[in-house]
């Protein structure tokens, strides 16, 4: 059964997922999470209910892999540079500004919608967060072993915290996306200073 | 005209007015923003609606001003304890884990409320969020003043948002609400070292 499953599942492209993963954006920005319907996703997609079902399990899944793919400039782990300044900044600039303000969008969205879908928050949990943390840990430990960062600094914990509170304050407070600027000023201000930087 | 809504205004009396705001509150928990009516509002405490659009405008600044009124602990500028942590740490001890549990429950809600209602956002800034960051802006200025925290230290902006990110951040990440003792760590690793104290 199992076999089958993975046979099946390998019979999808990498640019059929891929077209999927854009379709589900576009309609998730349409009518947003509550709203969008697998039903809609396979008329859009021209796919058929029975393979979404089968290939990723339910609503929850398919929109987090989704945001998951289209995470601009691939994975944190990916930017080596050599400190963690360069990497925290290559980052950022992996992603226009008109990019940041369609995802800033988009995961406000996702965000509200997570309160009263359980199932949503735990596929972020495994999609998206978890894999974040991953390589937030994977760059820290490298500014750790080149000595940039001590290995007991307690901000290590709470660097996710740090970034989560330049998103979304600047969202209320300053009642606009984050810009490359205001994140690079950001980083440079609060994350690197917090972990001795 | 303005001094017979002034004088309207004063007619009632500081214990009726927190009255009302609390039951403003356990409406607000029990029905949410969008379901929460002026009528519900008048029947519950027993007012007429004139009297409370009379004397708060409309909704959003009703609920504005109640959540407001609801912060525990009084306001941040009156904790003078002569160091921006003890300052921090006191705001932090002036709110027990039960009432913080129940207050980010409330945030979480009128935070995605704010999204769909720009009127609610609007007497949030007003009445919420600018008073706490004249506050912040208070007690950093002591600071400065003691020589704790350098004037041109680029993390005296991002305080509210440092805050803000390990509030938010916890709900998600940690999916529990802020505790006593996650602030104080969080205080003591990245906002403090932030701010060069």
């Amino acid at each position: 059964m199992t076999e089958v499953a993975t046979a099946r599942r390998s019979r999808i492209t990498p640019e059929r997922e891929a077209e999927l993963y854009a379709a589900v954006l576009d309609l998730l920005r349409e009518v947003g999470y509550d709203a969008l319907t697998m039903d809609a996703v396979a008329a859009r997609t021209k796919s058929s209910k029975a393979t979404l079902y089968r290939q990723w399990g339910g609503k929850a899944e398919l929109v987090a892999k989704a945001v998951r793919h289209n995470k601009p400039g691939g994975s944190l782990g990916s930017f080596d540079t050599g400190s963690l300044r360069g990497d925290l900044h290559a980052l950022t600039m992996a992603s226009d500004d008109c990019e940041m303000e369609q995802n800033s969008a988009l995961m406000r969205g996702l965000a509200m919608a997570i309160h009263g879908n359980p199932d949503l928050l735990k596929a972020f949990k495994e999609y998206l967060i978890e894999p974040e943390m991953a390589e937030f840990r994977k760059v820290l430990q490298r500014a750790v072993d080149r000595g940039e960062v001590r290995a007991d600094n307690p901000a290590i914990d709470y660097v996710m915290h740090m970034m989560i509170g330049g998103f979304a304050a600047r969202t209320m407070i300053d009642e606009q996306p984050p810009t490359q600027a205001f994140l690079l000023s950001y980083i440079d201000a609060v994350v690197l200073p917090a972990l001795g930087v």
